[in-house]
């Protein structure tokens, strides 16, 4: 019982991180970066930040830690891995489009795709993110997957995906850091560059501290084992043959 | 045996993989930067990238995953816990040589500290490493600290010293990605922008993916539970009362 309450406490606290980085993300690029459109402008790419913060990070570390509440311990695992596979899938339709959002805007400004570190690493974690999907789809959800395979993928499935949530962190802090540099450079009309921390820059720092939390918050629920679903329930693998 | 032998593959693919990215920063910062000083120019930053990933990253990594070589199973377990500790405080001291590096060049060219969120992650990184050195010395090192405070701490252990790794990744791919930025800026002199990925881009950019590579490969063999130390040896916490 005991445990359970811990769980929850890390539980609500990771929820918490998530949305305060979602608010703090939105914020940032509708109150300070001019809001959003899809018109080829910098305002178009306002969505790139938003996207990959909701979906890369927020709505994945909640479907990594979703089999951790003890409320999807029961007999039937399906609902919770459709769900699990769900959320996954909403996080990369997001982030793909947060893609497109960002390759229209370089395109239409003339602004050169993928050379950044920045870029490079955030397009291996979507490629790899995506592969990830396809594979835990054709492996743990399709019905004539054999067990045997399911066993075998398992390790990989977990570790691919807590490699994910480290690219992501590393492409968001990269992103916000390089973003910074770009916009507040400082002017004749008074703004003070990124170096004199303006309320942008405090901003942006924060929602890097908000993202890195969030993670470390994610993965202390993923690395107690008290934590784990009770394994070889007589449904976990209801559709196996 | 086959388990031992992936082991060894896994391994021997972490060292050759830390081993690629010294070498590449200190390529990158002899070569293309202009080599090393100590004088609080440019070439006293120099040391900066080439000791966060030589320490933080790549000793700190090899430190981490020691528990896990088979070579270290004997039933002493105190001579491998002094080489962890060891191998930990040779990768702080070498952090700290690498802070003193960039603060002395900031402080000579007039440039102000800790504004960028690279610097809030990388000094939040720096003061967690050195909290939990201190903490990992007098709870498990120490003869006289009581069993049952090592048994409660040894999982915010673990926790935090995975947790350090992915803050070091977030401040090594936000740190190049801002470095090749200020650099590669393109002149009339015909040197390219880092947009178009000139040499230095390209040798920049991959040490970023060596240092993401070095990363999977580490939490690969921390996340295979039989690649683990079998625990309760008799002679496991040899110091304890």
């Amino acid at each position: 019982m005991m445990s359970i309450t811990h769980f929850y406490i890390w539980y609500f606290l990771c929820m918490g991180l998530g949305l305060a980085s979602v608010v703090c993300v939105c914020l940032w690029n509708s109150h300070w970066r001019g809001g959003f459109a899809w018109d080829g402008s910098s305002l178009q790419f306002n969505w790139h930040p938003v996207l990959m913060v909701t979906g890369m990070l927020v709505l994945y570390g909640n479907g990594a830690v979703l089999y951790r509440v003890p409320l999807t311990w029961g007999e039937n695992k399906l609902p919770w891995k459709l769900l699990h596979a769900a959320l996954m899938l909403v996080a990369l339709i997001l982030s793909v489009i947060g893609l497109c959002a960002v390759f229209g805007n370089h395109n239409v400004s003339n602004i050169p795709n993928l050379y950044s570190l920045h870029s490079w690493i955030g397009i291996i974690t979507s490629v790899l993110f995506a592969t990830q999907w396809a594979a835990g789809m054709a492996v743990f959800l399709v019905p004539c997957s054999a067990g045997s395979l399911r066993k075998l993928l398992k390790p990989q499935h977990v570790w691919l995906g807590g490699s994910l949530m480290t690219l992501c962190i590393a492409a968001c802090i990269s992103g916000i850091n390089e973003k910074l540099f770009f916009v507040l450079k400082g002017n004749t009309n008074g703004s003070l560059p990124y170096s004199q921390l303006p309320p942008e820059a405090m901003l942006g720092n924060s929602l890097g501290v908000l993202i890195v939390a969030f993670r470390l918050v994610v993965l202390k629920i993923l690395s107690n084992h008290e934590w784990q679903r009770p394994e070889n329930q007589p449904l976990d693998v209801p559709y196996a043959p």
